[in-house]
């Protein structure tokens, strides 16, 4: 079986060091950068050379093995974790490997190599609880970058897709262009290809009509953040794709580690979300776009409300719309009882 | 009052000619295209110096006064009906022109600026009866581009919206930027800024996030076509912020001459929806930036239907829930019947 699964956006280097596919290049150019130092891995997190939460934390642990030889290896540990403020995976990644004693580099480089490949394991199984739910012979949309580019390899909801994809499910794989970072139209599309999946490019505006079209089953996206009570952060533009597919009777998939969940905060109104400067949608790759005086409302994230979640899928298993009790079951391990879990 | 109202994209020089003000380099350059011949407004159609149906066929009028004077007029005149294929306006202009004395050069010059006259007229009742509708402290959003550059000038969705900046009802104007050619970035943003009102563009995606906010009250967009049960034809995008409107109880209200009406088609599933080559989405600005292998989605219009349009305007009346009777009335000049009317 051609699992689709061919690229890591961080690898180890035997002879000591961290490589980065550089992000900022795709699709144009494939190039790596190769880090030996903590610090240089500090640097390349911040200029964004590596994206994507659980990527930015399998980057930081490698980071952290760098660190145990730095002249400082406190300091370098402190600036490696203020490399990007809002990726909580980054951090998480670094307590994990905080536990470890930094005099015992083996280990360190042991649970380094965990945590990538436990993200990894969590994609694959991922996958495979998602793409059972997925019916044969129908399309699929997807928003944002949300797979081996952003993880530790194969990808949340393109993990998703990437097994539909295997099992022969989907008919075609389209993906929204995500303004104004342009994640699906650079990285997504560029992703699929590479691992040999055909991939299709529309304008976020254009998904409305496309899911009346009846070709596209489900619309499968990835999270940044899951509440208690079920909302969802993700990329701007993923709640007017969760309305129209409600809308259109189109299946609704969230897929998100359950690292992912949140369970401290109640309700989606409770998340703080990242605002970026006008000039990503007043411009392109540097270029005006807009004229000068035009101001702009640029939030990087947007809340669907839990009711327009179909199914939450994580590596410990799938909730149907999830709710706070059913989210609960979840966190505490048990089965279904509030919602429904399978 | 300043009724916000400066600019006009096509404009008739005493000296005999037509004057375009170039919509290609808008907003970085402005520029006109000074047009001597039937020939040179052709090629400026064509070349999409001018660009928006009623626009066209304002500049087709002039250039049929052009026209006259050329060497072989009927065949001149053949060459300006073909320069847009789709556009409806450029021929219903010229068979207003084919009804005066081709030999009567005033005559004609008359008839277009009557065109021209009746068109800003038009906008500028549809500006008063759409802007009635809007209370008062809310901010309104609006799609691709339906403004002065898109008519002969005011606009028509952009006309309520500049007549309700001019009533002080509206606390902004947000414009969606329209991908994948950003009429709303680069035209709209433009023509409101150029004629002092402040406008704030967004991702199309982020529409729905916006609403939610509860600081939107009426999404305002123009129509391509409006079909007799109601349907609406117009850029995509458009029915993606009706779905989203409908959702949060913002209020949808299309704006259109009825010139735009066209009851001969039933419902939205007889209109012919213009298609367009990948690159437009592939790509930004000339630049690529999705990998050569990828393909694209790439509809130019989407159908809105009627259900969701909480208004119609047009110069002959507002119909609030339009379907195929209140249009019916419209049509032949009636006061309300089945549906509502005002």
């Amino acid at each position: 079986m051609n699992d689709h699964d061919s690229i890591r956006p961080v690898r180890w280097l035997d002879d000591g060091g961290v490589q980065l596919l550089d992000q900022r290049r795709l699709p144009h150019r494939v190039e790596y950068v190769d880090c030996r130092s903590a610090e240089e891995v500090t640097t390349a997190i911040r200029d964004m050379v590596v994206r994507g939460a659980p990527a930015i934390g399998i980057a930081a642990a490698y980071g952290a093995v760098l660190a145990a030889a730095a002249p400082d290896p406190a300091a370098a540990l402190a600036r490696l974790a203020g490399a990007r403020p809002t990726a909580v995976n980054l951090r998480w990644a670094l307590s994990r490997m905080a536990r470890v004693s930094p005099r015992d580099r083996d280990a360190l480089l042991n649970e380094a190599r965990r945590i990538h490949t436990e993200d990894v394991a969590a994609n694959r199984r991922m996958g495979e609880l998602g793409s059972a739910l997925i019916e044969r012979g129908r399309a699929v949309l997807t928003h944002c970058n949300t797979g081996s580019l952003a993880t530790g390899g194969y990808g949340t909801a393109l993990g998703v897709i990437r097994r539909a994809w295997s099992d022969r499910r989907l008919t075609r794989v389209y993906a929204g262009e995500t303004r104004p970072w342009l994640q699906g139209a650079r990285l997504t599309a560029w992703e699929l290809i590479e691992d040999g999946i055909p991939a299709t490019v529309l304008a976020d505006g254009a998904a409305a009509a496309l899911l009346r079209t009846g070709e596209v089953g489900w619309v499968v996206v990835g999270a940044d953040r899951v509440v208690a009570n079920g909302d969802v952060a993700n990329k701007i533009g993923t709640y007017s794709l969760a309305l129209a597919a409600r809308a259109h009777g189109v299946g609704f998939m969230v897929v998100a580690p359950t690292s992912t969940l949140d369970p401290a905060v109640a309700s989606g109104e409770g998340i703080p979300l990242e605002w970026r400067g006008d000039d990503e949608v007043l411009g392109m790759a540097g270029r005006r776009i807009a004229p000068p005086a035009a101001s702009a409302w640029n939030p990087v994230f947007d809340v669907t409300p839990a009711g327009l979640v179909d199914v939450l899928v994580t590596e410990a298993g799938v909730v149907k719309r999830p709710d706070t009790d059913s989210l609960a079951d979840l966190m505490a391990g048990h089965g279904a009882s509030g919602g429904e879990m399978c």
